[in-house]
């Protein structure tokens, strides 16, 4: 009895105290496990079962199985990073480099599958564009010395962000004539001023 | 025979010579059974056999299901009406108008949920987004005198639709910190003059 208990607990259903250790298992449950039986093989029971957490876990921390794996892929790929860089330099050229890192995002093979899954997942399960939301809010955040999001300076911050999102779904996803054969440099030439304008704030 | 063959023809599977005719039929089954049975109730198979077509067609024409639902009751809503009246007034204010209406039809209870289910289903259904981009490109070229989209002058309201879609998924689905807690009328203003630049074009 003291001996089944005293294993029980780290594996118990529902929440435990070591929030992002179990978020990291069950990713790497989540990896493993796409790349033995592929996206459809791989069930979340499956995931979690190999992570050792309730399903329900899984929903919680994920939303939905898209999700997960966007996730999954995204923490490896180089959408941070390249983002993350474009925040650096001149604060008078931001808007350049963000529509140029965010835009080439989704130019590249390797990284535009997972942004339209990521999309995907926002626009059909509120569990997933809930944690797509935490995740922007607190990543922004993390990424250096800009407005924390949910104050008044960093609402254009947040316009510019929502501006290049439409304009990537417009561009990949409609296919958008007047957006669709435009190169990637005439695109962010194109979106470069109106995202200028909303970073620059109201009054500028 | 000769009986059989009189009667066969105009239920054909396939395409059939009236084209919008088909379409129309499908619409109205749809509406009809959407009423009867609900969303969930009322199969694709029971609509094409109600339109007396077959499933296939409506795939053609619609997309999946969600996209044939939000056709349906788009096609009966307030969405079309209202963005054509935006067109009309002095071109200077076409920004004002434009982001006013647009965003005002996702405030609105009765058209938000069918704006919602058509990006949805253009996010994730081929078909859907071919026939969205086909519906915008020859809706707005119906509108009035509007530059042909597809040509270089209509870039700049593809480019500004493409931010206000953008700004509206910030604001209804991901419910963005800076952009949810705006009243309609602070978010009008806030994107009136970027969508004011894409619409007067580059050299402005």
């Amino acid at each position: 009895m003291a001996e089944s208990e005293a294993v029980a607990p780290r594996r118990r259903v529902g929440r435990r105290s070591g929030d992002s250790e179990t978020r990291e298992e069950i990713l790497t449950a989540a990896r493993a496990l796409f790349a033995e039986l592929g996206y459809d093989g791989a069930s979340v029971r499956a995931i979690a079962a190999r992570a050792a957490v309730d399903p329900a876990l899984i929903r919680h921390y994920f939303g939905d199985k898209q999700a997960l794996f966007a996730t999954a892929m995204a923490e490896r790929s180089a959408i941070g990073p390249r983002l993350g860089e474009a925040f650096a330099g001149p604060p008078d050229q931001l808007a350049s480099r963000l529509a140029d890192a965010y835009l080439r995002l989704w130019e590249d093979a390797d990284t535009r599958p997972i942004l339209m899954a990521l999309a995907r997942s926002a626009m059909t399960s509120r569990e997933a564009s809930r944690l797509m939301r935490d995740t922007l809010t607190t990543r922004i955040r993390d990424v250096g010395p800009m407005p924390v999001i949910g104050e008044p300076a960093a609402r254009g911050l947040v316009a510019a962000g929502a501006q290049l999102f439409g304009i990537a779904v417009a561009r990949h996803v409609l296919e958008m004539p007047g957006l669709a054969e435009l190169t990637h440099d005439e695109l962010v030439e194109l979106v470069t001023p109106t995202v200028q304008h909303h970073l620059d704030g109201p009054g500028h």
